[in-house]
């Protein structure tokens, strides 16, 4: 498979391609709301022991757009400087503004990321397929690495801004390789199977944003999937990746979606803090940035008994 | 009038409130996308001796979610050391990051500016009051200077997160005078009026975004307007401002919406800007950002000859 339209030999390698569960990692506050790299290290490298092949930190679930630049840079350099691998990684990097997505795609590609999954600008609404590829276009020619893997992230219920087929396939025809497949969280599972019908033959790697579409995602040439829940439920998800074809692939997958089912009925970024916070006896993994607001004691006591019940354990993360 | 819930005389005098006609100003990039200074400082000149008594320098209009934070820094400065006097500006500084808009707020008041608008964090959808009143609460501690004069920037149309009555009305008890007041571009007279009977006496400026509603506004006890097309027509909207007690003031308001609805067939920002750059005769203003799009021949082929067979003009602006 060609990495781009014009490859080169002598460039240097890309990671490999990612496959399996990416968790878009939650990111601790301190009591300052400054976020807590030691936290943060600590849950992505027990995410990564636990079932996760790979960490989609700032992603929507990460609050991600309530970071500063310099606090993504120095969260991303403090993973880095612990040891994880930047084949591990597929940072968020999509800002609204064109200076910044570059700043943070060319840093993560210089750190040896797998990978960035990029929000589109996301501030004015109704904007064209046109205005999209401009954006996207500008973004790669100005990052200028073949090294370069873009992951589009697909949340119109959040972003309000879709990444339609035709932009994907427009994007893909220019720059084949470098668009390296999509996060589909719309949660439209005839979406998620266009885009793996139209371009999962291309290269194109499609992760839905839910496990609840793993298995059939899988079965229809997905790659796994990028998941909220994966925070808190990585192992039981991966197991689901892991024997898609086996005879139990159904049963495991209904045991993740009522994991999810649970989770859902709560804010689920608040709602994934306080499981953390539970499971890992740590009411420091409590806190959120403004505009969020943490789980209520009501939500919580209802929440927790309700995931014990269903046999929900986090194992390894309190030691 | 308290400028904050307990002043002190011996600290460091605000600005006096921004009242009338105040442009949000458009921003000119150069042919490698750059923000264009010079062109910059003298349009906003231009608008301060046409009608504007003040600039909402990076509002919607001025593409200022497209700027990185060093732009928007770097041209602030640049319009203060070319002699725009702060107490003329009320730079946007509302952000998704805490931090950000922090930093972009502070700033803002050791300039010595008026006054800033602030747009809500904008990335999540359906966040609750509490969590919006706990945002511009942590800005107001953290900045922690009484100059400081907040003008909450309502725009559901764009940002999807609304500013509620209720939200205003808890701010405005916690900081009275450092909450100054807002800019409403829902377009629904409704909710000005609403905003305009609920606070209008208790030293809460009214702005609405659009002069459209400027004479309904002042009979309403509006302070003036904030509107995307006073970059283009400054003088007739001062005029109904000035003239609002006359007999005048409905044929003048009549005008000036005749104007804008021109204007509003086309998509806002670069009908904006393909205007400056026609009556201006400098075809480098046509430039936007992606995601935005410059308009094509065909409209703008429409949009200039219909603007003068209404007789609209920009004196001064290719001088």
């Amino acid at each position: 498979m060609a990495l781009s339209a014009s490859p080169t030999a002598a460039r240097p390698q890309a990671a490999a391609r990612l496959q399996g569960v990416l968790s878009p990692v939650i990111t601790p506050f301190k009591a300052d709301l400054s976020p807590d790299a030691e936290r943060f290290v600590r849950h992505c490298k027990w995410l990564l022991k636990s079932g996760c092949t790979g960490l989609a930190v700032f992603g929507t679930n990460s609050e991600a757009n309530s970071l500063s630049l310099e606090e993504r840079l120095s969260l991303l350099a403090a993973l880095i400087h612990a040891g994880v691998p930047g084949a591990a990684l597929m940072p968020g990097t999509g800002h609204c503004a064109l200076p910044a997505t570059v700043r943070l795609t060319a840093n993560a590609v210089k750190l040896g990321c797998a990978g960035v999954l990029m929000l589109p600008p996301f501030y004015y609404k109704s904007v064209s397929d046109e205005g999209l590829y401009r954006y996207f276009s500008e973004v790669i020619e100005r990052v200028g690495d073949e090294r370069l893997r873009i992951y589009l992230y697909h949340i119109p219920p959040v972003s309000q801004v879709p990444i339609t087929l035709k932009l994907i396939g427009r994007l893909l025809a220019k720059y084949p390789g470098i668009v390296a497949g999509a996060k589909d969280s719309s949660g439209d599972w005839s979406n998620t199977k266009a885009m793996l019908d139209e371009f999962g033959k291309s290269g194109f790697d499609v992760f839905p944003g839910s496990e609840t579409f793993l298995l059939e995602g899988l079965r229809n040439g997905g790659v796994g999937c990028i998941s909220a829940t994966a925070n808190v439920n990585p192992g039981p998800i991966d197991q689901v990746f892991r024997k898609w074809r086996s005879g139990e692939a159904d049963k495991l997958q209904a045991g993740i979606s009522a994991t999810r089912k649970i989770m859902q009925k709560y804010p689920m970024i608040p709602a994934l803090k306080s499981v953390v916070a539970h499971f890992g006896n740590d009411a420091e993994w409590r806190r959120v940035r403004p505009p969020l607001v943490e789980l209520d004691k009501e939500q919580e006591a209802a929440l927790i008994p309700e995931l014990k019940a269903a046999g929900f354990a986090m194992p390894g993360l309190a030691g």
